[in-house]
């Protein structure tokens, strides 16, 4: 959960990330920023603010933006009734962005995420620089982390249905909960 | 037809472009880039620069860049046995476009594509500014133009099959020709 003034400071931090990358947003996008906590109310450390660019029954685009050391994590997009599930292209627009997926063990950059390793279970490490890209097949199970900076990436994919993404932790929940006080 | 050093002199004005939008790419993507003139070979006026980041058999994304008052003619991407044609949303980044469809009549820019307007048929206008896109449904009829500064737009669409376009001109052919000498 995060109160209204977290949501909001969130989003001007997003804002200025996706100014920093060069990234033109009209007035509308800026407003329409979603800050995702994953119900954990754990921002800083577990989080990703999303700008949704279209998201039809075919494609999606959306630009994320990553806190410093920020993470989004472990989940999957599984299919549904016979059609795949989302297919994903993570590009790195501006920062460093450690994106981990199942293979050969690397040494994933676990610092203050201690109380929630038990649940970053894949750990072959992708570094993603600025202009560099990776494709994520349906079903694979991923995370991701802003390096020191923060980061922001663009993502190409199919239609993103987020209400379906199966995360490892299951203390989450997809959306965030806005506190009224 | 263009000749190898007019490709690389249009790839480079290309890969300037990208930079002025401040748009990150890889050596490789930078030596990646196609210059299509459409088998017209009036490069500087019809014609479109072309990096396709990814293109698998569900999601496309490419980054274009266009010259001063350079022109992508009039298409429209087909169906094929079943399945929709190719849905595209176009986001500009840098400079301005001037997107044509069919609708009602507006004021298309036609100043020295004279040549040319016979096969411009669609002339409902948009114009896309910086961080202002639009989403073009599969067998829409369309063409665009970059402003006086030129233009770098986004591009996310479903596959990418250029060979299956359908030109208004009939004397277009969509891959560029590049002379021997």
């Amino acid at each position: 959960m995060l109160t209204k003034s977290q949501y909001a400071e969130a989003r001007k931090r997003a804002i200025a990330l996706y100014e920093t990358a060069g990234i033109i947003l009209t007035k509308r996008e800026k407003e329409a920023i979603e800050v995702a906590d994953f119900g954990l109310g754990d921002l800083q450390k577990i989080g990703l603010e999303v700008l949704v660019y279209m998201n039809t029954s075919r494609v999606c685009a959306k630009e994320l933006a990553m806190f410093p050391e920020q993470t989004c994590p472990e989940h999957f997009h599984p299919g549904k009734g016979g059609t795949p599930g989302k297919e994903e292209t993570f590009r790195c627009r501006w920062g460093r962005v450690f994106l981990y997926v199942p293979g050969q063990r690397s040494a994933p950059r676990m610092g203050g995420l201690e109380a929630y390793a038990k649940h970053l279970t894949a750990t072959h490490e992708i570094v993603l620089e600025p202009g560099e890209q990776y494709t994520l097949l349906p079903d694979t199970l991923h995370w991701f982390r802003a390096g020191t900076e923060g980061a922001v990436v663009s993502e190409f994919s199919t239609t993103s249905t987020d209400d379906a993404d199966v995360f490892t932790d299951p203390r989450i929940g997809r959306f965030t909960k806005i506190a009224e006080s």
